[in-house]
């Protein structure tokens, strides 16, 4: 690599980095970066920096924003009776392009890991029993992630919750994915599968 | 996406503009530079500004460089009488890793094309002849891709070098790669591999 552009080089150390690209594909985005228009590269550069610089967690829900509270939480139609809550704020996006929710979120940040340290206190879980019970919800839907971390954090909730009055504490279904082939399916899931059947 | 962040979506459109990144990677890099420390994000967003302002092509060789002329030209103990033509910066990367050439480069910018409106007037081509006549060369090794366009630009370089006296054009081996198997080998290599054989 001796006879490579440092700057080039830099570029590409920050690049590998990032989830998801190893050397070879850093190599080919710093390539283009290099041949693309001027104005592309400072575009992207600048998004960047805006978004370190203005996106913050809402205050309400912990769904990152550059409102305060967000706009979903702002949105009047939406129904604050019902909060799903998720683990990461990509799970919000995942479910919003359902098109099928119409209630709010709330951030969690994470799952229950004692293993790498994660527990109740690193969660916003104390955030969400004072809103579960300060906003008269009616329904707190459980959408962490299907793994043991994810069920942990499931579980501990529901505890949480069992004693706030009136409020429901739901998980989402797991089974076998739509389009996918029975064949395929690991033991788990289709044991969840046959154990969650409902009638038809 | 209505309620995502504004400027989270246009990292990741931004991101989505990058070769081989989709929403899913775009996504996932964005939300990962949100979660990362504010100096990581900004070791990047420079990293490709200085990228568009300092790094250039060299003068001799058509490299990416930040010196007039690049590290590898500059070099004495590299052996300025062989050159070596490929396509893209990113070939001079990966002959390099060989740790087998000690020649020098020419980088023509890519490879004829007459359909994509690519001719000889698009490539380095001139520079390389006249470099060609006026270094001393002895050799030039054609190591433009084995696709149809690399080929084409290879058997064009050949005939542009023939009247030039004392300089042999070569051509990189093509075959059947190492470590590969016969039966996966597409016809056309492996009818390469056995015009190209050589005596053990």
């Amino acid at each position: 690599m001796q006879y490579s552009s440092a700057l080039l080089e830099a570029v590409i150390a920050e690049l590998t980095r990032l989830p998801g690209l190893g050397r070879k594909s850093a190599q080919r985005i710093a390539f283009h970066l290099l041949r693309s228009g001027e104005a592309d590269a400072k575009r992207l550069a600048q998004a960047i920096l805006d978004l370190k610089a203005r996106v913050q967690d809402c205050h309400v829900c912990g769904n990152v924003t550059e409102t305060q509270p967000c706009a979903l939480c702002a949105d009047t139609r939406r129904d604050a009776t019902t909060i799903c809550v998720v683990e990461q704020p990509m799970d919000v996006l995942a479910i919003e392009r359902t098109g099928e929710y119409r209630g709010v979120y709330h951030v969690l940040k994470g799952a229950l890991s004692p293993i790498d340290g994660i527990g109740p206190e690193q969660l916003k879980l104390a955030e969400l029993i004072s809103r579960v019970k300060s906003s008269g919800a009616v329904e707190v839907i459980v959408a962490t992630n299907p793994t043991a971390q994810g069920e942990a954090t499931a579980l501990y909730i529901a505890r949480l919750l069992q004693g706030v009055p009136g409020v429901r504490v739901t998980r989402i279904a797991r089974g076998v994915p739509m389009g996918s082939d029975l064949e395929f399916s690991d033991q788990v899931t289709l044991a969840r599968a046959m154990s969650g059947r409902k009638e038809i």
